[in-house]
């Protein structure tokens, strides 16, 4: 009887052994979480296309985003909805094109009395829906008076600055300017901590930021949005990271950027919610190449910042879940920006915004390799706001002053080979649709906030 | 006694368990392999730098290339030595710059009666006096006469074509030229089996004569050069593959060659040398864009085949050999394909080639991701051989008839800020020792073989 009770505790024991050990991970006690999973998206500024190793650079040595990419899905043909800062962080938040929202002209500047219409539903607003931890961490740009800052549009916390890192007396001197009279502003909420701050500590100290947001919210679902100001022009790293990049002091940035990712991510282990965390890393537009050096590369992309060539609108984008976004994968569908918003909302079983919105669900496409996305067009919107040319399918129609372009983009991925004369036929019916897409946009658009 | 024998049987068992079990592979009974890894070089045909999912390319879908490189190592400043094939390979094969062998001056071609001179070591020559199996299959391009076939260069068995894909009546009158007499032979040893073969066969069959070859030897060490023909124009690729790539037909060969990666990886696998095994995966010169989407593409780089512009003579390239090449890493050392045969005689403990030549052993950058190179100049001979160019560190000097340039590989990463007016020392200094390193090597230039 002796030997039959110890047989059966053992068989207990190694029972109790495979239910409570090795599906330790899947059998947590973060029920909740599982069905309201974590969202983190990294939105970098003017990072363009070819700016990190996994994208095809050569020089720029950034292990964390490569690793990120390795476990995760790198989207090579992500959109942003317009090729400046504004605009595209407008279109992030309410997951509809800037001009539906009405911030389609241009960018903020500090003199700016309008923003973001504090009617509109930002993530941050759709994710408090379902209780979440909210926080904006980083550069914000979408009005920095205060009816229009981040703690009215959903987010628990904000802390960074409010509009582009070169909007500051002391940075416009530097670049020639000497009738600029603003300072750049660090903010807590909408309190002013520190007047013009020291930018070369800024990507550390945001960093440092979001992990104690993430470490204090890891027992409850959190949505951060951790947008660094850099690699904005003027371009800073702090002294650790200051002059070792082979790529120069650009390269600096970015290694510091890369960096900041592995922080984010080891938090997430450390505090063990990896796997119950969806993150998102992207840039807000093309490089700004006018700086030339100090600017970015758009890889095998034509253009750049403040252009609607793809260089401008194309950024490079990973999004990594453990277990649900496959590994190492290369999703090739056409994805924007706009298309977070509804995606994270699916994901999270948040309601999506009353009014309407011009993205889509894509969680089908990031979760499962092998799901096709139906194809939808995509608008181009100039820097002015100005329509310039519409992507449906593979080809892309661009009607710009210096001529007409017609473009397959999936055989001709740098814009070298004009379709404009061969496909005619192709060309009038990119045209109408464009046209009548922007039109209903037009009819339907909103009011920008103002004060 | 009996307790106490029964705990010392299962100890007994455990221990086998962990010594057989677990280590099996690591303890293999291929000792003698281990100090004699397989090496196999993948050379394909005008791939170009940016063609590659994992080197930026948004629209080819090469996952067993992504997979290789992420369980190996990218070389993200790896040169071929010309911008053209015949004296690419021979750089490859010999280790020497072509001038150095005679080969320098364009390409080979059905009515040549030149071709590497049989008193150049080749690698395989170099394997041979360690007793390794040695196959050539695919393209040849070093002299089609039978003296110069690869049997007189160390290889025990050629299958493939002697020259390139697209000289043979058939393929040029499809180019628009009516007077070539020549037809397409495919060879085994110097035996013509097809005339003008099937085209959309070669990936396909040359990859299972590979794999055979593998099989054949995988008991013995070998080294295994597998010159795929694509996607050199004209670009075919099997019934299985064509129309299926967004990317057309040229994404339809490059689909099918990463697919070939693939079976070679897996035949590794399946018969247990995947771990004893160095693979090298890399391209003779960059795309041939003057075909335009049939052509492939330089990613970030400026020109392309046949220019000393960095996309001519920057290529992928990607290494692995499990738990020897770190995982993952992005190696930014300049790197020669002329490097290879030193490196490899080095990892199999051969004999270097009495000869000079001009590579170095870059095996400690290779298998360890954090060892600096020395930095070594690199000259840049135009495709019909004459001197253009020298990097030494960061810098590239390149004198062409549209003017004399200076570039920072490492920070202009596209070759489009000339420094030249800037930094006139450095021009100066950089062009002296240009001439003087051209002048060492135009002295020391050996014949090239003739009948």
């Amino acid at each position: 009887m002796k030997t039959k009770q110890t047989i059966y505790s053992l068989l207990l024991f190694f029972v109790l052994l495979l239910c409570f050990g090795c599906n330790g991970k899947a059998t947590s006690n973060k029920k909740e979480n599982d069905q309201n999973p974590n969202v983190i998206i990294i939105y970098v500024d003017d990072m363009g296309y070819g700016d990190l190793s996994s994208f095809g650079n050569p020089t720029v040595y950034t292990p964390h985003l490569d690793k990120m990419a390795a476990e995760g899905m790198k989207l090579s043909q992500f959109y942003v909805a317009a090729p400046v800062c504004s605009p595209s962080r407008a279109a992030l938040l309410t997951g509809a094109y800037p001009k539906r929202v009405g911030l389609e002209k241009g960018v903020l500047f500090p003199q700016s009395v309008t923003g973001l219409n504090p009617e509109e539903q930002t993530i941050a607003e759709v994710l408090k829906g379902k209780k979440y931890s909210t926080a904006c961490i980083g550069k914000w740009h979408l009005g920095h008076q205060e009816k229009f800052l981040p703690h009215n549009q959903g987010f628990d916390e904000f802390f960074g600055i409010p509009f582009s890192n070169d909007m500051s007396k002391k940075e416009q001197e530097y670049m020639g300017r000497n009738d600029y009279k603003w300072q750049l502003p660090l903010l807590s909420q909408s309190d002013t901590l520190e007047l013009d701050p020291d930018q070369t500590t800024l990507t550390k100290r945001l960093t440092e930021r979001a992990m104690t947001f993430i470490k204090k919210n890891s027992e409850k679902p959190f949505f951060l949005y951790l947008a660094h100001p850099m690699p904005h022009i003027p371009i800073y790293a702090s002294p650790k990271f200051q002059n070792t990049s082979v790529r120069g002091p650009y390269g600096d940035t970015i290694e510091e950027i890369d960096w900041s990712v592995g922080q984010i991510l080891e938090t997430l282990k450390t505090t063990g919610i990896d796997e119950n965390t969806f993150v998102i890393f992207t840039s807000d537009n093309g490089p700004w190449k006018v700086f030339k050096t100090e600017g970015g590369s758009a890889g095998p992309l034509r253009g750049a910042k403040g252009t609607t060539w793809e260089g401008g609108q194309r950024v490079p984008c990973i999004v990594r879940w453990p277990g649900k976004v496959p590994a190492g994968y290369v999703q090739r569908q056409v994805i924007t920006n706009m298309d977070l918003l509804p995606t994270v909302a699916n994901l999270c079983g948040a309601q999506l915004p009353k009014r309407k919105i011009d993205g889509r669900d894509v969680s089908k496409a990031l979760l499962g390799a092998d799901r096709k996305l139906e194809s939808s067009p995509f608008l181009y919107y100039a820097s002015n706001g100005k329509l310039e040319g519409i992507r449906d399918g593979k080809y892309k129609l661009l009607v710009l002053d210096e001529g007409t372009f017609l473009f397959d983009l999936e055989s001709d991925i740098s814009e070298e080979y004009n379709l404009f004369e061969k496909h005619s036929e192709k060309v009038n019916a990119l045209r109408e649709k464009m046209k009548k897409l922007d039109s209903i946009i037009t009819l339907e658009r909103r009011t920008v906030g103002s004060l």
